[in-house]
């Protein structure tokens, strides 16, 4: 039985569309217990007017939540007993296997890092997230890629990379069922040499990664073409690019607008192409995908988007599910222990 | 009489678009004299079948030039009589006043880092480059914005972003005719101590230059939005942000693929639409801007895009002109003097 640990007060629509998506987790995941943390006498009136399975769903208290625009470090000090808090701590003290939130990106990294331990090996975990793509790939043609760190932490050296490498190929074959990710790092140009020291100091060792389908460098233009099914970056570029992402189907619309104002022939042609802007966002629906999962540590731990909806939840209960049943954290173990063999191997010993 | 230098056989269409380009702006500004630099014979056969000014245009011989795809170390290194060479060479004597190439970008950054002055109290130059944005700004309701550096160096430390910021802001007074350009840095959030350290303390340094007008830090969305005039960031986050800029028209136009082969209704609206995102790409277009613009030497370059054609090249020599008549580099020397003046009058002196 796996215990998946929800966040239930954090997020913009907490705690009515957590207690929901909770809810139908609930129904349609077998052999799994779901634990939502946060105000008990809150959570127990409103729980039962969602129809759940009672039988594998129940209430842990914490007596206050971080707000969405708390600094991380500070509300962590003030509130001890906040939901994220308790959260991590229930799956710190093995009373819980995954951790689901939808809360303060920030407060929740933290509260993760400051009471999980990182897996042998890893020296920085990362955030990673999807965004959407041309190419479809892995055995759900999922449309969409893997970009990570996008902000767990903010440097990254070398060999920071080369982990987020490893892990992000993991969870791809994982959790896309993408057998052979393309593995890629994100630099000013497709030459080796090219970029900063910590990504040319990456790319030489990426390359003797013979686990890894390492296929180089790519450039800002190959991630919405979809050239890599894993992008690695630091975790500052990455979140400028992820968020630059974000904007892009706003941009459109935006640009448009121009269009709209300026030639009524245009109109025509705008309004027809509305309704299929709004399918094309949902095709490109980060609530359809789960979350970004944070990947480094002992367990996993699946970052729903703040706005989540009840729908959103549910999915990114169901990725903490599919991580636990394919053993995320063991397979990122094992990815990184045979590089290090490699490495070692391929170290030349003294004779 | 302002001597423009033009690499003619610079760009994926030289030298006859850059012949071309040149002989059209040679008509229309006064007072500008143009050398063209490449190989005289070829330049002196094609040059008289193209209507120009033969008081204000010469032609100025290279024996070779760089390829789009050469290394620039390596090719300078074989080819000192290149076109990019021989032209900022001229600049160097005094014997031009500003460059404009559409060839090699490295290469052409290098033959003017190798020739050229800094300006005083500049640490490193910096390319800027435009992008399209929703809002319009300046007295000539510009849709695009700055960003800088785009790639004349990689990384960038506190005093480099700082001085970025006072030649990006007298490149959009001068050039774009916007008075009070709004200066932001390129962060992983708003607030004042967010980002890497380079970022933080440029932060604090910016804050207090009180002759720019510095709206804080940026985050990735905000770059489309068109929130800042002047977006400063390291010069390998800039590639790597511009790159996926100018991705965005063909991320569009792939995704709407998906629309057009799943759902006929959506068919219509796209072709209605087709024309507009025709037009859009125009109202966005890099050629009608003129190029980026290399900042902090003492002489002017003007780096047009490799795909430029004859307007476009036009459109940058006559960027060449504006920047001599304004006198940017004069303007940035000041800029930055006034920013050195600050900072010491804001240290306490010893008493």
């Amino acid at each position: 039985m796996h215990r998946i640990v929800v966040d239930a007060m954090g997020g913009d629509l907490a705690p009515d569309e957590i207690i929901k998506g909770a809810a139908e987790a609930s129904l349609s995941l077998r052999g799994t217990e779901i634990i939502l943390v946060g105000d008990s006498s809150e959570l127990g009136r409103r729980l039962p007017k969602v129809r759940h399975d009672g039988a594998r769903m129940r209430v842990h208290h914490a007596a206050t939540f971080v707000e969405m625009d708390e600094k991380p470090g500070e509300a962590l000090a003030a509130k001890p007993d906040s939901s994220i808090a308790v959260a991590a701590d229930l799956v710190a003290r093995g009373e819980g296997d995954a951790l689901v939130s939808a809360g303060n990106t920030g407060a929740s990294v933290l509260a993760c890092a400051r009471r999980w331990k990182l897996l042998p090996n890893v020296r920085r975990a990362a955030l990673a997230a999807v965004y959407p793509t041309e190419l479809r790939r892995g055995e759900k043609e999922d449309p969409f890629s893997l970009i990570l760190d996008v902000g767990a932490t903010i440097d990254a050296e070398a060999d920071d990379l080369v982990g987020f490498a490893v892990m992000g190929a993991v969870y791809a074959r994982l959790v896309s069922k993408n057998r052979r990710p393309r593995v890629a790092l994100l630099s000013n140009g497709t030459e080796a040499g090219k970029g900063p020291p910590a990504i040319v100091a990456a790319h030489a060792r990426l390359v003797s990664a013979t686990e890894l389908n390492f296929i180089g460098n790519i450039e800002g233009l190959d991630i919405p073409r979809g050239v890599a099914d894993v992008v690695v970056t630091s975790g500052f570029v990455g979140n400028v690019v992820l968020k630059m992402l974000e904007g892009v189907s706003e941009t459109v619309v935006r640009l448009a607008r121009y269009a709209h104002k300026e030639k009524l022939a245009w109109r025509i042609g705008l309004m027809a192409l509305s309704s299929a802007i709004e399918q094309l966002k949902q095709v490109t629906d980060w609530q359809q995908y789960g979350g970004a999962p944070l990947l480094g540590f002992a367990h996993p731990f699946i970052k729903a988007h703040g706005r989540s909806n009840a729908r959103a939840i549910t999915n990114a209960i169901k990725v903490a599910h599919k991580a636990l049943t394919g053993d995320l954290c063991g397979n990122i173990e094992k990815g990184l222990a045979e590089l290090e063999a490699t490495r070692h191997k391929a170290t030349p010993s003294p004779s």
